[in-house]
């Protein structure tokens, strides 16, 4: 069988089980996702044994560090999988939720209600616990899921896939709900892209090469991919809380879309803030590139180029930049920020409020770190991913964003005049 | 300047006006609207003339009939023009409109806030009303709108286009918020699909070429396409009621997509009901097209082929088939509907319930016309167009669904351990 035949194979078969999942009670798809749970937990030693295989690999192919640690299932990691499957089974079903209902002068009853967004294919790079946190929620929604995870772990996710259908099937769902790309090469993306009819969206989870790879797709795809985040020191702020926003938002994991890219202090402040915040930054191994102005008030700092105020570092770097007013630094944003995360820290409340207004981005935060830009952090109660599109849904996402909605009409009869 | 220089000028125009236009007021928006009814109703004269010369070379290209109808402009539809943009002044802003506010554990207040979703781009064929319904409704969103009709009416549009530029002007906003694409090549859309970060969303409002020259799109696309509608007359229908729905989802205005195409008759019932509405069907014009147990019922009828259970007639034709359950009916529509709009007419409660719950389409009726799928007749107050996605907007579209959200968040410096 062909590539082709095989991945047209399962989709239309994840298409035909969606239609069945989206009528699914919800007792039922919480049984199917404590049986999950309970399955990772008998299944380890198997699942452990897949990811040895996928480690041994990556070695043998000379990758090391971040790349195997990211790659690596422990027994505790896959019960910390186990609990995520657990906490979604407490979160409220979405599908049937009412949100809105009303009627019209001739009588007729219009509601709005929640149903699943149908088949959604999930394509991610190496950490294999996205395999079960993403299947747990599509499902959860009611929604088919495709996954396509990254070659390093194929292994690893065939086996964890193979609990998730054991799961469905046991649950007395249809194990097609969730299908496993059992296929690492781009050939498989490129098939997927052209069928808009099979999958309704596909949400991306990894790098630019991912993005260039889903060029042209006829699917909807709803991009997670740069996160430019900035912090604003307003000439009000406290200066000390300031310095443990920024410390947070620059060190406490650098390489995530929610840390601080560029920190805009203004000038008046400045003298005051930036020496004091900039050691303890280079202490913690942040190389600092700072503008002209900046470069005068910290030692550490070396000129920033043009680039650096559209860079997406990930990584212990961080661009500093003086402002002579709020407007500037909110047009600043404007221009070079992602529209992810942007942060102000003040006591003045109008500036505050000029902020939130003015800046168009997904989160904006007044006096806290751009870091809890994440589901967990906004109660969503898991992790779906952050959504950097404008339409559909934006920012963090949970279950609910994983669904659209129908209008149910009921009349007595009546006719369009 | 070439095309391109051209188009980019005015979208890099449209999109720094957007950024400003989301801040206007509500009252500022609403000033630029009623000076637009003014001006419409006070350049009555100017605007005719342009629509005569459209008139004019239409006739020369030898269109006639219901082309030349669409495209004319009388006093009275100018009036009515002015009288739809007077309706957008008294809906509500959507933006601003806080959607949830909840506080985390961690003292974090989180407001979801609706904001407008940016640059529009309206591509729309030869109703010359579309260029100031659209306008009005982006506009009052807070959006930039970027209008591109078609060639036969490009002097009219180009006249209305000017209005509305011109109220924008005089109520100080900025012109540039709605750009009027003076070129009616394809090669315009082409540029245009191909900046995403100039245009946030298309709407396209034509048929299938339209449809043909937006694929490949790197700017998403709200299409509002096929429409294959049916309508579902069970075993406990009141058989008068159903005439009469089948009658107006059919006839009423059979070349719009909320228009049945296909209508089910349980077997019991239909030796009852055929006959007689096949009658009044064919007396009004409908060309029927039958299965084999519904053509036995109908004389009128000729044999369906497989074709006419996918065709989108547009036209007085409708096809009609015998079914044995509910279940079968709506299996019927998930294979051959379009997901747009289809009904059942029964007094069934369970049935009722049954086919809203399974039947998969942005709007389900029970005992009314499928014809009320549209923006007027939900309560939007506007008719925005019909989206056939399933992402962002399903169905009707208000103002609302030309908007999108943001997250503020206000802390006392909480960072992210």
């Amino acid at each position: 069988m062909t590539l082709e035949a095989e991945i047209l194979g399962g989709l239309n078969a994840a298409r035909s089980a969606a239609r069945r999942l989206a009528l699914a009670p919800t007792q039922q798809k919480d049984q199917m996702l404590a049986l999950l749970a309970r399955d990772l937990r008998a299944s380890a030693a198997a699942i452990l044994a897949a990811n040895q295989r996928d480690l041994t690999a990556a070695r043998d192919a000379g990758q090391g560090g971040a790349f195997v640690e990211r790659l690596t299932l422990t027994p505790e990691r896959l019960a910390a999988m186990a609990r995520g499957v657990e906490e979604v089974i407490v979160l409220p079903n979405p599908v049937g939720e009412r949100i809105a209902q009303w009627s019209r002068p001739n009588g007729l009853d219009i509601a709005q209600v929640r149903v699943p967004l149908g088949v959604i294919a999930i394509v991610y790079e190496s950490r294999p616990n996205v395999t079960v946190d993403a299947a747990a929620l599509c499902l959860k929604a009611g929604d088919a899921v495709v996954l396509r995870g990254g070659r390093e772990a194929l292994a690893t996710n065939a086996a964890l896939a193979a609990r998730i259908r054991a799961a469905l099937d046991k649950a007395g769902l249809d194990p097609s709900a969730a299908m496993f790309v059992n296929n690492p090469d781009r050939e498989a993306i490129r098939i997927m892209m052209h069928h808009p009819e099979l999958i309704d969206l596909i949400i991306p989870r990894g790098g630019s090469a991912l993005k260039r790879a889903l060029e042209g797709s006829a699917v909807p795809i709803l991009p997670h991919f740069d996160g430019i985040c900035h912090t604003y020191v307003d000439r009000a702020a406290d200066l000390r809380m300031a310095e443990e926003i920024c410390f947070n938002a620059k060190c406490s994991r650098p390489g995530v879309c929610n840390a601080m890219e560029t920190m805009l202090v203004h000038c008046d402040i400045a003298p005051r803030f930036l020496p004091s915040m900039s050691q303890r930054l280079a202490e913690a191994g942040v190389e600092l590139r700072g503008d002209e102005r900046a470069c005068a008030l910290i030692p550490q700092a070396r000129s920033a180029v043009p680039a650096d105020w559209d860079a997406e570092y990930l990584d212990l770097i961080l661009a500093i930049k003086v402002v002579d007013s709020i407007s500037e630094a909110i047009a600043f944003i404007g221009e070079h920020g992602s529209g992810l995360a942007d942060a102000i820290v003040t006591e003045d409340r109008s500036a505050a409020a000029q902020f939130q207004r003015e800046v168009d981005s997904a989160t904006v935060y007044v006096n806290a770190s751009t870091r809890f830009t994440d589901g967990f952090e906004f109660g969503f109660g898991a992790e779906t991913g952050i959504s950097t599109n404008r339409l559909h849904a934006r920012g963090p996402m949970g279950l609910r964003e994983l669904t659209t909605y129908k209008y149910l009409i009921r009349g007595t009869g009546q006719v369009r005049v």
